[in-house]
């Protein structure tokens, strides 16, 4: 059958703060074909990707990405390629794109899940999703005393693992960062997985990100995130080869296949992080899952916004093996928890399960979330390009 | 003194082509400070990149374009640095801020050099600037037939050097293209300087390319021009190690330094293609030239589209070699032509001079080009957040 509506839903929380906080605002993609209807998110900035979705066309590269969408056969996990493939090519001159098809591309997986009454992790061929360590992904607190805090309370929730981002971290003295993360080791306890991500902080510094790494290795920090701005590859490879103990992470920045491949290849990270969100959705993130597997890199999600994209960017790995752990965001602005019916919750073991339904696995949570809904409005030339539709299941 | 204003100008041809011609729209650029203009320009998709300057905030990394440059000190060409370096950092999570940026670069910098009274070339270092020897920059014809009286007819006009690209170039099969090259080298000359430009149509497939490569040795092409998608790196270099005579070229889909770098340092290009509105700018357009220079690595700028954009991506390699080439195109649209007061033309010895008045050294033409202003309004949540301001000088 053949694809018959895409419509895009800005929703937001009333104030959006100027914090490091992915779960304030997203964009959710409603897909039809024929009686079936599928879900995706997209990461970020809603406003520029619904432009991308309607922008006119400039010449034969640069189309608005709904042209590659609309009319197409949607019957197979193959149709999803070509879709995408179309998208990129007919799009390539628009840097949006990427970010735009990736919640069609999510939710073309998702309407075909539910109409296979398939999970989608069964549809990109594995047999079954295993169980993840999450690891609580929280804000560094402004101060470490409330990072301490954070991170205790992190571990009375019963999280082994934990990881500390943004906020003060990097941008002050190596010893003020030093004491971040010694607060983070000892409110997580001796045995806790401490993470720790730089938010791009240093660019290109390589220096910066060295005098950072003692105190990384003395608090036995598993990884270090986003030290350098994304694409910053020999950079990356340059700190790869002198971390010691501890490993680079990387790639949520990545909008296609390629550069998360060159961030494995020539940026020499221990752990690519792939946002399915941003990717082009869950088929380059899957290619890009089997490449880390074969070059024996692991693929962890990058995830800061509703379940919806969360199990979107859990699907592409869900069958690697057992002992690997994944992004799991515990501050989640009520915008995103209100997206979804169901929660992907940890279990009895505090792991967290691919969920088993159809598709996604997940029901959005329409009249939960249309208090959120910005209506958008964009006219060119005297014609309306796109006007938000109503918000029907 | 501050940048006051900011404005975003999408002019379009009234009828746009499916085809592969740049200059059948674009994003002017007007930038004041005190009482100083300049003008910019950008690359691609206007609405987008206009829907990238106002949209609202979605976090501390994904800032509209504009809340970045408002307000903002220009007095120096540090300021200039640092206002790019607040857009990456800002709005890094907007896929599509680099293509924004690069109008607003290139309006600071044409501002600049009005306010001195010194053509942009001298901002950026250069004492003097070389004539290029321009390429004319054509698309393929549909037939061998067609590509050989067009080659024909830009040799007398006077072209020594010229580009076919896009068309059906790559989509047929290998004998249907090494006639297209054929046609080329036949209707230029045996002296003329032939160029080929597969636009990306290989993808990632390395063999389609390398069945090119003897017909484009026989004719003794100079390069090969995006056999590949930007950033299929390793794709790239494979290619590069076995073509022969016959040099790699691309790098136009550079939307940021690294990207360019990276097409020097793992992609093995012998000619890196540099396009100032898309890259973020003259800014990192100027330090990507310094670095290909030093690698030996031929720059050449990227242009398909008004002389605004022309002066812009000639002015960062101004200075280098005089024996280097420019692509130069001369099949434009009438709105591209009717931009500018003055044009780029070639001299009495047929070569391009980067023109020597202050800044860009050149005068929109706003009176001409009004006919083609497409009016634009973006309304979110009941908010106006972007409606085409009055075209004035």
């Amino acid at each position: 059958m053949r694809i018959e509506a895409v419509d895009f839903y800005y929703l937001s929380m009333p104030e959006v703060l100027d914090i490091g906080d992915g779960s304030q605002d997203l964009l959710l993609v409603r897909l039809q074909a024929g009686p079936y209807v599928g879900w995706g998110e997209c990461e970020a900035s809603p406003l520029v990707s619904i432009a991308s979705l309607v922008c006119p066309m400039s010449h034969s590269a640069c189309k608005p990405v709904r042209d590659s969408v609309l009319g197409q056969t949607l019957d197979d996990v193959t149709d999803i390629e070509l879709i995408g493939h179309a998208v990129r090519t007919n799009s390539a001159d628009v840097l949006q794109a990427n970010h735009t098809l990736s919640g069609i591309d999510i939710a073309m997986w998702d309407l075909l899940g539910r109409r296979r009454d398939e999970p989608v992790y069964r549809l990109l061929g594995y047999d079954r999703a295993e169980p993840r360590l999450p690891y609580a992904s929280v804000l560094f607190g402004d101060t470490p005393q409330e990072t301490l805090q954070k991170a205790r309370g992190i571990r009375e929730m019963g999280y082994l693992a934990a990881k500390f981002g943004w906020g003060p971290y990097g941008k002050g003295s190596v010893e003020d960062d030093a004491e971040q993360v010694a607060a983070a080791r000892e409110g997580l306890g001796e045995e806790g997985i401490v993470l720790v991500d730089a938010g791009t902080v240093w660019g290109h510094d390589l220096g910066a990100a060295e005098a950072r790494l003692p105190a990384l290795e003395a608090q036995r920090v598993t990884w270090l995130e986003e030290p350098f701005v994304s694409g910053a590859l020999d950079t990356y490879r340059a700190l790869a080869e002198q971390s010691g103990s501890v490993r680079i992470a990387g790639g949520e920045g990545s909008h296609n296949e390629d550069m998360a491949r060159h961030m494995i290849d020539h940026g020499g990270v221990g752990f690519i992080q792939i946002d399915a969100g941003r990717i082009g959705g869950i088929a380059p993130a899957k290619r890009v899952a089997d490449y880390a597997f074969r070059r024996g890199v692991t693929y962890v999600n990058h995830t800061f916004t509703s379940h919806v994209a969360l199990s979107a960017s859990l699907q592409p790995f869900a069958g690697h093996p057992a002992r690997s752990i994944c992004e799991y965001p515990v501050e989640l602005k009520s915008l995103a928890w209100d997206m979804t019916v169901e929660h992907i919750e940890r279990d009895a073991n505090g792991l967290v399960n691919v969920p088993e339904g159809p598709g996604l696995g997940l029901t959005p949570n329409l009249e939960g979330v249309k208090p959120y809904l910005l209506d958008v409005e964009i006219v060119v030339g005297g014609k309306v390009l796109y006007r938000t539709p109503e918000l029907v299941a």
